[in-house]
């Protein structure tokens, strides 16, 4: 059992992120097999090449926790077109310093939720130009462009009805992709 | 033998189109049970809605040609920091009518070549965001910005010695990356 | 009077076009001495650089009436997460040939409309990159992200009560835009 | 004097940072009546909207520096084919809370110095979607994808001779850009 392993990075740090609900209520949704966990990143440094070969102890856990990884879920707010600083940030640290990029080959899924009628799509499309960069084989459809109504999440915090059938589906494809290229990589 | 069936997208249509030498070298250096064929772009007409439902033959050969690929090579030339209108116009041809996307579900390759030291990188980037969306798992790295230099091609048409373990590493790379999703999916 | 000749391309060549119907209902929010022409390009041939020097009437039409345009007004329909091959193209030919890209320095208008909620912001990424290299000021906010409803447009083909102010805006932005660009460049 | 003040952001944090020096030498290009000051971001809290309406003294001296400026010149490094996340972070503080975006209206150059032979051009991708739904005009040509090579900076710091001609007409453009946008908006 939980022979799959998913790091999950929520790009927004506030108390009551809708990224971090969305999060939470998508692993209940997944297959026996997987387990998530956090990455934490809002007590990260920015992040300064002077300081790569000797990074603080919080670096040093993210780069762990990514190398353990079996895949990862990136949940992305979208602020101003584009993923957040905090969220950059942190995949930067993850990659650095050169050569060893401990993001490299990890299977990814993108999805973002905000109120606005476009999800995050915008910080999505940015975010797939990175994480190619980062090897990272990345799932394509279904977008995950999720818009907040009130009902997406029952009051246990799992998804509502109406959107329950996409993002059982989402999980699917997710899952199958991180099985597929978890066997073969 | 020939199990892999790739379908070729060259995105220039001119008759010395470099990106044309570039598809044919890689094909020299693909796997035995590998062969590729040429998508013919330059005589379809403007894709328009209008028709969707009854395409001249041109656009009818391009979806049967789609269909058959057991993976797409994508050869993208950038004009004005984009994927050019012919290429964009047979990836639109392809993809309709609505339900009939033949791209979804090929694994795909992105290259290009281009005199100018980026290679097409920024074609490169708004490609990804089209091929996601058509549901083509698109091969991360290593990342195909190639600019064209005196002695990239030998006399025969072959990948010369400067770049030739680059573009081998990277054609073994494209071919177990559709072997994985051919056997899949 | 109509000191000020708008050159609309419309990225769609259906005739139900929706952006067409955007383009016609935005003239008419237009300052008194502002006009508006279209660029016809569905009669373009895919651009060829063979084709270059030697183009076809319809290419040199295109390239003439840029020429003489003191703005353009750009209407983006989003195919796949990008612009259409069709809007795409007539940007290449109205670029080339090289040292006579007849768009530089033309203030430029984006604004699109689907039926998708996300209007189509993806495309308009994409354009925005495009224009730049092309050097054509382009107007930053207010953003034309517009997602089509029923009572949009009148039936007199006028925008209707719910986004009447918005669009007014808009325009009043853009016509802004063209003056300024126009009186200094 | 000093009519123009211009805002300067150098998206990497590290001492000997390429961009930094950039920023100098570029600064010394510019006509008399034009005067530069840095954003320092690097000792900038993660953004983080719990905070938003509280913010430490770092963030109210950002907002303040980007409210006093006459135009803002952005020195954008590449870090995984996007702008750094401490550019990002720095950007998403200017730009809230929501209503209170102080990078409104203010004129923009983009420019960034890397040893790829790109440049940061695909960095710069980003960043000009990003500026747009600032709402900064920004300037589209001359790009500034400037790739680093033994020379481009004399001793002095200045620009070497064979970057020269490019960099101050770059500078030129910009403050006549800078001009144009601050006496009319």
């Amino acid at each position: 059992m939980n022979t799959y392993r998913i790091a999950v990075l929520v790009g927004s740090i506030r108390r009551e992120s809708l990224n971090r609900k969305l999060a939470d209520a998508l692993a209940k949704l997944a297959p026996a097999d997987f387990s998530f966990y956090d990455l934490r990143i809002d007590d990260l440094p920015l992040y300064n090449q002077d300081d790569e070969e000797h990074p603080v102890e919080a670096v040093q856990r993210l780069r762990r926790e990514i190398a353990e990884a079996d895949g990862v879920l990136m949940l992305a707010p979208e602020y101003n077109r584009s993923i957040s600083g905090a969220h950059k940030n942190a995949i930067d640290h993850g990659s650095r310093p050169y050569g060893k990029n401990r993001w490299a080959g990890k299977p990814a899924g993108i999805i973002g939720l905000s109120p606005s009628p476009c999800g995050t799509a915008l910080a999505q499309q940015h975010l797939r130009n990175i994480l190619a960069v980062l090897d990272m084989p990345t799932m394509a459809q279904p977008e995950g462009f999720i818009s907040y109504y009130e009902g997406l999440f029952d009051e246990d915090g799992n998804i509502g009805p109406n959107s329950r059938d996409f993002l059982q589906g989402w999980m699917n494809r997710f899952s199958a992709w991180v099985r597929l290229h978890g066997d073969h990589e």
